[in-house]
């Protein structure tokens, strides 16, 4: 039910936290585990943690060393984060964004959860290769959830969401969604875009462009529509060429 | 907020179990624990699962040799079951009963939820002492849960129904929504710019417009994303002109 759902745990510093991690993603019926540059990474750790049905999901853990890299074929991101503030705007809850999760894995989105480290969590730069940030409501007396526990309330939230809907099936090809490379490669070329015409400044673009990419993430681009604003941004440049910029 | 409510943990085999548990049980502002009778009890094993926040949870815990003994004072008792057959009628789910739970926690009331030992849970025996029984939603493969696993889902529910509004983490002002007029503005003004970059063709613009504004329909723009496109359409423009078309 929650076939086309990943998670991702990015950074995690303890192998045990991974095992529980999959023994809680087979409580809610989810396979997909990634680690990306797990800390002092031990199998034999992770098992025991991982209960007899969780062993699968750790030993079939996909590894890789980079964030994007581990992104690059899913169509949705959410990032996790305990902290709602600064650029962290239109932050969800679970129970919000659950029925969309489930929505989009209906319609045949590969949609991923990253979860930070133990520590310290999603950095700004991780949390901006996500489209959407999801914070799970806790006490102010310690909102520092252990790592298989918010794991499992995302997965809890969605896993009830995916009980209760109808199944809806996909529209036309040309809509498919844009992939995580997709509109990364999407993002870089609109920063590109904006450098040519003296939008950005110079000295730090990935930092102006930081408005720009949140308005860009909260839309659900299809594949005709990155045609069409890759088309744009190209006419852009061109015209940016004759100015005499480039 | 779940002052009234008590976590009533029978026959528990870890004190591991027990200290995940008080972690999680503050993680949702929940704080009175009772054991009744717990398997080779051992506070120096519970403590560092409980975290530094949970300390003080383990260490105040009620001991209690009889689960009647440790429900005396309560007025409601919610048993928690991964079974639903049988006599076991009239379950219900997280989500059903935290209402009800967080309704009489606001009337005055004490509610204890129980929970089981790891391997086999609470027997008929003892589910009778409870009024109501919860099953948390899982997976058919694996419908095992974590003992503080289960403990946190139920507090989770009980949690966000207790929070008086529902928890949305809130967005500045300046993210109104942009009126019709603004939206229109916004759609004129980039079709001038679309055509000062020749990206329009200029015997037809409002027919090559309609890909683009059927794009920007669908977008849910606030205010100050209005003021960033129509920034970047600005810029657009006066490089439109440098480059000797307007």
């Amino acid at each position: 039910m929650l076939d086309n759902l990943s998670i991702v745990l990015f950074g995690t510093k303890f192998p045990e936290n991974v095992g529980s991690s999959a023994r809680a993603m087979t409580n809610m019926g989810c396979e997909n585990l990634t680690l990306v540059r797990p800390a002092s990474w031990d199998m034999e750790k992770a098992r025991p943690l991982a209960t007899v049905k969780g062993r699968d999901i750790v030993e079939k853990a996909l590894i890789a060393d980079e964030l994007s890299e581990a992104l690059k074929d899913q169509t949705r991101v959410y990032g996790t984060t305990a902290r709602t503030g600064g650029w962290r705007k239109g932050v969800m809850t679970p129970s919000t964004a659950a029925p969309l999760i489930v929505e989009q894995l209906r319609a045949g989105e590969k949609v991923a959860v990253v979860f930070g480290p133990e520590d310290r969590g999603l950095t700004n730069d991780e949390t901006q290769l996500c489209s959407r940030l999801i914070n799970i409501p806790t006490s102010h007396e310690n909102s520092s959830l252990n790592l298989s526990q918010a794991v499992l309330i995302i997965l809890y939230e969605c896993f009830k969401n995916a009980l209760d809907k109808p199944f809806t099936p996909a529209g036309p090809p040309e809509e498919r969604p844009t992939s995580f490379e997709e509109q990364e490669i999407l993002a870089s070329n609109l920063q590109e875009t904006l450098l040519a015409i003296d939008f950005l400044k110079a000295d730090n673009p990935d930092y102006w462009m930081m408005p720009v990419r949140r308005f860009m993430s909260k839309i659900d681009i299809k594949r005709n529509e990155f045609n069409l604003l890759m088309g744009i941004c190209r006419q852009i440049k061109w015209i940016a060429g004759q100015a005499g910029k480039k």
